[in-house]
């Protein structure tokens, strides 16, 4: 409280409303990130995440039971949760137990503990956002998770070289997992149905909102699906937040051949309106920064180079780092 | 509290430690009137659950995962609970949560969400007990859940007339479902195998109890199995505690053709050392008194009558009425 009040000048202001866009482990290292800023700023969170899987158990629990997939919003809610954080005489995080995914043998294998408790609750509720504020306070979320639609979504990609048979072929991948983890390069993505209705939360939390974060995240399938929803789009343009992307540490199989620069590129492409604020890269993947700057310049961005990446060399953002990036981000100005 | 202070004269002593055995709805019902009776009486409930289940969802979890059965451990978790107390943000009980049954299709159907909680807490934690003390915290239980063992047990029994076609034969029924629903009369039960691990806190509830509590609940399979578990057996015997049996409102399959002083005989038949303090039974349902009188001073009991079936005629025990029978008997001699 006391950093917050000297580095708000001496008064604390209300919370700064700041959404989250994505899903998958890409929007669970913003989160960790954002909940980490929170011992400096007073930041209210609002995860809006991407309902589009329909891999592994996600897509076993959506074909099987037409349920909203619950993999990445069980992510979200675990990144928001306090690690270590546990009820009194329990020895294990309730995040911890929705994290525990089922080994072999027999039907229950790679489920998710949370994963059931969210369908769970989703068909007792009948709400999924109810299910998750549910959800958020049996773990003690440090913010909101929200669905981007209260229906499984579906993407689609025209992909070129999708059969390496045919590599010059343009091809139409149907489905998330497929999309990404396709071998050839994907020219274009869509939502179905396409124009499918947003959550009214999500569109209340983008207008209230004070910042906008996207990525990092797989562009196409977790990032790029908030821009293709007509009304999201819509509420995007219209929110008087600042905005902010955070850019990817390394290609991932559906950006396979697409630049830094050609990725803010993308989100231009889909959302030609969409005007950032901000572009938070790491110094060390983004190599030469100028195609970069003049990418985030033509999105009217200011571009902050930052040590964000994991020590360990892996293509995974450090939460703690990106954290410590975002904090005078977040701060200035109020 | 005014209200215990009054019915124990004025001075508050520690707790009444009260065991309960069962599992089933026999059980549930046993512990919803032992946390009625808290509101007259100061009890520390213990439970201790038979795992013995191998039909449903228990049965497929078991057969598949090798866990210990979970769904009779989790109705009585939920019959500890607080009806309708909620966490803060909340809309629905974290027991009734538990309790929901995932309806077709798809390879969930039938599982509760609860079982399927459980097992993660016991994969996760590795310890069937401290996975029950974390899913008690969860949802707020008045008292403790342990399994009578940390190994699911098997049932086995010699059934007369198990095979219509041949009603005079004697044949071995293996497993609680099958002896439970039997078509023949029961002539002797047994565990497998035949001297498993008790589990050693409820060995040490036992010893430390004041009060022991058998049934209602299956006779067979639910009741008399913790007396078949030599270090169980000889954990009852051997208590200081006084002893309560509340006895059955109906005859059930397993049990067909055994009068309700039968029932008192199997428990001496099974555990020849067994003495009984009170046998609770309801007035309508007993019938002639004498013969369960007589039954019941040949264990060295007192027969108490009261209603405790439910008003709307059902074979049930209504939790309220069974409470108030309770806590005269509970709160005699402090």
């Amino acid at each position: 409280m006391s950093e917050r009040e000297t580095s708000a000048g001496g008064a604390a202001g209300p919370p700064q409303r700041v959404v989250a866009f994505g899903g998958g482990h890409g929007l669970a290292a913003s989160l960790r990130a954002l909940r980490l800023c929170q011992a400096e700023l007073d930041l209210d969170i609002t995860a809006v995440v991407t309902v589009g899987d329909d891999g592994g158990s996600s897509g076993r629990l959506r074909a099987e039971r037409g349920a909203l997939p619950p993999g990445d919003l069980r992510q979200a809610l675990a990144a928001l949760a306090t690690p270590g954080k546990q009820m009194p005489g329990t020895s294990v995080a309730t995040a911890d137990l929705f994290q525990h995914r089922f080994r072999p043998p027999g039907p229950l294998t790679g489920h998710t503990v949370g994963n059931l408790v969210l369908l769970g609750l989703m068909e007792l509720l009948g709400d999924p956002v109810a299910a998750l504020d549910h959800a958020a306070a049996m773990v003690g979320a440090a913010g909101r998770v929200l669905p981007m639609s209260c229906e499984p979504l579906g993407i689609e990609a025209e992909v070129q070289g999708a059969d390496p048979a045919v590599p010059d072929d343009v091809l139409t991948v149907r489905g998330q997992h497929a999309v990404a983890v396709t071998r050839g390069r994907v020219l274009s993505v869509r939502l179905t149905p396409p124009r499918a209705a947003a959550c009214p939360q999500a569109v209340a939390a983008i207008a209230a909102a004070d910042w906008l974060i996207f990525g990092p995240g797989s562009w196409y399938t977790s990032v790029i699906p908030h821009l293709l929803m007509p009304e999201l789009a819509a509420a995007i343009v219209a929110s008087p937040a600042r905005r902010l992307v955070t850019l990817n540490l390394a290609e991932e199989k559906e950006t396979l051949g697409l630049s830094v620069a050609g990725h803010l590129a993308a989100l231009r492409w889909y959302l030609p309106e969409l005007k950032v604020d901000t572009v938070v890269a790491d110094e060390k993947a983004v190599g030469d920064p100028e195609p970069v700057r003049h990418a985030a310049e033509s999105l009217g961005a200011r571009l902050t180079l930052a040590p964000v990446a994991m020590s360990d060399g892996s293509a995974r953002h450090d939460p703690a780092a990106l954290g410590a990036a975002l904090v005078p981000v977040l701060g200035a100005g109020r």
